[in-house]
């Protein structure tokens, strides 16, 4: 069958990862054969021509594509009148509700002191302070500005992402027992663990969370392996970083995904190797969960290794596991050799090396 | 001068470390006297009375108090009709609106691989999604619960806040200049790190750093030595991790604040050695980062320091800055010497024993 990806880079490091992400698409000797196409979207093209995401983007993605790889978005130094994130918007319009963000460490020499783990952040990606319903007034009695925006939490759409959580805890726990018991970094029960404040937001993290328990609650059958357990979001970032190897999948309202996400990949190397998926009922974006990286764009450095894992993450929700796996164990493997890497990894490579080393290790 | 300090220690461990930091104060030997006041609050109190928060805790604080020392407060682990975080409360009625959190490392042998940082978290503390602005409704067409919180950014508030952050560089600078060197944890010139969101939430965190960025701009002989930076609160969590030693003064809305600095506290041994003041123009409340860690609470063995060091910043927030520094040279004495420390951070010790150990350091 013939699959059509299309390939919007963006703006910075996005022209130079997603293109190595697509050589490794095309190398694979098995699966779907793919077609590209080049979309526009991000910053710099807004600078140009006062569009971040024009609708021809939009349109050929809806209708002629199966999925897609984003690059990075650049975003502005100062206030940019008429300016937004195209990322978001995208997410909104392919209804791409989860975003599916695995953290795991490989064993190398390149990381003598990291921890081992093995944890998937599945963030909600429609709403939360994401909606951007946001307004500003002026106080009549002082003459100073106020802002306002709009955080939305829904049954509906916590049900969904709960219910993903859930559903990815049970797939990995099948992956994981086909690898050998000592390779395995998670040892334990399949868990979900939820991420809230609802502490102080009792409301709206108080549907979160009862919406999300309600998915194991109500399906007690089918989830009676997977243990459930609630972090406030503050002690979660705490936890996270004294004991990750305590995670197993974490779900999260969309601006705590978004920071959780970030930190966790402090703590695997760099955020150079996180990869991400944007999920929908019929459509998945890759992504890497790294930024445009304006410091080091141009210079051919960028680690492809995020990028290359988005495109095994995009085959992987479109139901190719054994071309995704391959992919990954290619790129776990370079980095496990630790010879070849990009500086971000302490290595020397430029991302052609990198992305060559992938491929190679995708024939062998 | 004699000065009254509420004492509220609230729910879990809050009973065992607010005594372990009067006993502290009282044994000053200089300084003002004090007249310590023991007051309610908290969510065990709640399930015997019905209120988190007695009106007469704020009326004596408000009335007859110069600072007070709060402890922590349970979270119920399930949604609790009428319950209301009394902290949240108290910040409100006394109109404290900066939480100033140092996070500081001491250089011990009990934390041997840790990285030497010296970084001040200032959090806005009265608007954000704090202001607790929440409602749920149903959606007439699905018949599925939608709720709804607002969130809110004054340019009042900000302005006050960022002014407040880059006073606190200069004051910093100073203080820093009075010790030697090679002993200084921040070398260059005092910096204010704005963080935001302003990507996603160009109203709301474009108005937070606008705010914060003018209060240099229109004061730009009196800032001109002070550097303003900006990190994405994503990008924030991720830099602190890898680079904490790059951050001197760190300026957040509520929200993020309060996440950034239970994260920062993983990078100092433990939650339980981080201070903090909720600040006013004529109040101040020390209270501890850390939760009423319910696991252990009542066995003696929750660590002391961070409501101590608290102690230190109700009085340094006073004015009575040599008895704070007092303070805080007594704990970083105990925590380099690092045989009497609470299992928190790999120690043997009880709460009794560190705080009589910090108790001897301040006599000497
Ligand atoms: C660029 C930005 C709008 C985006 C987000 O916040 O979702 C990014 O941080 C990410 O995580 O993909
Ligand atoms: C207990 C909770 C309401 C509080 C907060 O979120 O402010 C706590 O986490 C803190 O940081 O003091």
């Amino acid at each position: 069958s013939t699959v059509k990806i299309g390939l919007i880079p963006a703006d910075g490091i996005g022209r130079e990862v997603i293109p190595a992400a697509r050589r490794v698409l095309e190398s694979l000797n098995s699966g779907p054969k793919f077609e590209f196409v080049d979309l526009e979207a991000g910053f710099e093209l807004f600078q140009k021509t006062g569009t971040s995401l024009p609708q021809e983007t939009i349109d050929i993605l809806k209708n002629e594509c199966n999925g897609a790889l984003f690059g990075a978005v650049s975003s502005p130094s100062h206030k940019v009148a008429g300016y937004s994130s195209p990322i978001v918007a995208l997410r909104k319009h392919l209804d791409l509700y989860a975003n599916v963000r695995p953290v795991k460490s490989v064993n190398s020499p390149a990381f003598p002191n990291q921890k081992l783990l093995d944890m998937l952040i599945i963030r909600e990606n429609t709403e939360c302070l994401y909606i951007k319903s946001e307004r500003e007034e002026v106080d009549s009695k002082t003459g100073l500005r106020v802002a306002w925006a709009d955080r939305k939490i829904s049954e509906y759409a916590s049900r969904r992402i709960g219910t993903m959580a859930f559903n990815m805890a049970l797939t990995r726990q099948k992956l994981r027992s086909e690898i050998p018991v000592e390779k395995r970094f998670w040892q334990h029960n399949p868990r979900v663990t939820i991420v809230h404040k609802s502490n102080v937001l009792s409301v709206t993290d108080g549907l979160w969370r009862e919406t999300v328990r309600a998915v194991k609650e109500n399906n007690a059958e089918l989830y009676k392996g997977v243990d459930m357990e609630e972090q406030l979001v503050d002690s979660m970032v705490y936890r996270m970083f004294r004991e990750p190897e305590a995670f197993d999948v974490v779900v999260a309202p969309n601006l705590y995904g978004d920071i959780i996400s970030d930190g966790a990949a402090a703590l695997v190397g760099s955020l150079g190797v996180v990869p991400s998926a944007n999920v929908g009922d019929s459509f998945v974006m890759g992504e890497p969960v790294h930024g445009s990286a304006p410091d080091i764009a141009g210079k051919g450095i960028a680690n492809p290794i995020a990028s290359i894992r988005s495109a095994g993450m995009l085959l992987e929700h479109m139901g190719y596991t054994s071309q995704a796996l391959k992919i990954y164990n290619a790129v776990d493997a370079v980095m496990a050799d630790a010879s070849i890497l990009t500086p971000d990894l302490g290595g020397k490579s430029s991302t052609t090396e990198v992305t060559e080393a992938v491929l190679k290790n995708l024939r062998t």
